[in-house]
């Protein structure tokens, strides 16, 4: 099957302007634009962590894999260029199923002509592991990174949050690319992230690479719908879901006030450290919660 | 237990010419060299299937890992630069154990100033699994292809093959990357792989990407103690083992003839498709067989 898996996935593989050699060597062979910054970074899904094979079918489970790590471009505002993907497959999983994991790769990574240049795949007696590497390219936007928060900051979220697990809106979240280019190319964005293990989290990370505080005004935290919905079937409040579930994805940044209306302003980057909620006027610490979810 | 890993690791890494921003963000970032090609892969490594966790210690587990993408490298004459790791860990392993998996990762890679810039950590109720992500640059040798093979070259391998799962040579072979740089630069080679499934399928692989056939020389196949020892116990001969075995990891390349005698002349690129074994000048179809071996 290893072998008839591979020789589909290579006849689906194309060379590009950029990946002269995808697929068929020991590695895949890229001619980096000169002046281009590579961005790198590798991603896994888990069954039973990340998705749940019983529930999820394999188009989606291979659409979020490659959605995580598309959306780590979005974080750094870069686009996504080419990408390999290991698999470690169950042994009672057949070709169908393999060949439907990589269409929903695919079908990730194509709207950004990211190109799937290479791959490993192995059977096991273990559950399913998909595991992506991508590669982006700066363009001619230099990438924003964590560490760039600056005291007076304003910080933005860029949609709703909270309650991803309820309809299981974090297999299916829309990797904010475009939106992030056109952040970074006006200037708008010191420090960025995309909110992956919650907003408490990753806010949590800004501050602490950019060695600065926050302050974030409860009223105006974007609540998500289904943050309502999952908190009457749980003991926590709509608030604590928005502000610590996680596999959301959309874009958090700090930046110069003001912006556009559909940037929502939450708070403010201060002096000091960690995060302080502001609950009409009482101050509380926030403590980082995030990845507390699992399926 | 992830957070502490994860800081520890970034504390680990530091910034090179190469990779300007190692960790801390959602992507590293690198500056890469003009008129370098890039060299992309990955490579897993599965409990039970790769490794054994009840009897290989973590420091090997994270060796192998890395060798296996760095001997990718050698296959394709290039110089490993930096990787990407990502770690599906049990969860009932502690932190030292995955300071230990790194340490090996790195140990594997020091040697060729290989940088790891970035991963992902995850535990899991599942086994260990073990991901590389590589990237190679070509500096000023142009990569070896598996397609480059030409009629009338001659076959050479760069050691004796067969039996590395005796005395778990499997888990610490060496990467021939030197060696293997050496080889392109003088243009010794129109076509190379490290022997990675064995002998019969990895030079199965240089036939059908370059379109040609291959005849071997049993008598001059250079067999491993291990291969000799291993038949003893088991059904196969040592030939079989030299023949189909995995893991072995030395280089398989075809060019012209003659090499200094290091380099084991062991048969002849023909016309046709497929591996001819001559036996004492008897000859018989050579089905690939590798991957067969399982822990």
């Amino acid at each position: 099957m290893e072998f008839d898996f591979i020789s589909w996935i290579r006849s689906q593989q194309k060379p590009t302007r950029l990946v002269t050699h995808p697929a068929g060597d020991d590695l895949a062979i890229l001619k980096w634009p000169e002046d281009d910054l590579l961005l790198v970074g590798i991603d896994q899904v888990l069954d039973g962590v990340h998705f749940d094979s019983t529930k999820h079918d394999p188009r989606s489970i291979g659409k979020k894999a490659m959605n995580r790590n598309l959306s780590d471009c979005a974080a750094m505002a870069c686009l996504p260029a080419a990408a390999v993907v290991s698999v470690a497959l169950p042994r009672d999983v057949g070709m169908d199923y393999a060949k439907e994991l990589y269409l929903g790769l695919r079908e990730a990574a194509d709207p950004f002509y990211c190109s799937i240049c290479g791959g490993d795949t192995a059977s096991w007696p273990g559950k399913l592991v998909l595991t992506v590497s991508i590669l982006g390219r700066s363009g001619d936007i230099p990438p924003v990174l964590r560490s760039g928060a600056k005291v007076g900051d304003s910080i933005y979220v860029t949609g709703s949050l909270g309650g991803s697990l309820l309809r299981d809106r974090h297999m299916h979240f829309e990797p904010r690319i475009f939106l992030s280019r056109e952040i970074a190319k006006k200037k708008r964005a010191h420090a960025m992230i995309d909110i992956s293990d919650g907003l408490s989290s990753d806010l949590g990370h800004i501050c602490q690479m950019s060695n600065v505080g926050a302050v974030i005004d409860a009223s105006k935290i974007p609540i998500h719908a289904d943050a309502v919905e999952i908190a009457k079937i749980d003991s926590r409040s709509p608030l604590e879901h928005a502000l610590h579930d996680g596999e959301d994805h959309e874009l958090l940044f700090t930046g110069p006030h003001p912006l556009p209306p559909e940037f929502i302003e939450i708070g403010k980057i201060i002096e000091g450290t960690g995060i302080t909620l502001d609950r009409d006027g009482k101050h509380e610490p926030l403590q980082p919660r995030g990845w507390e979810h699992r399926l």
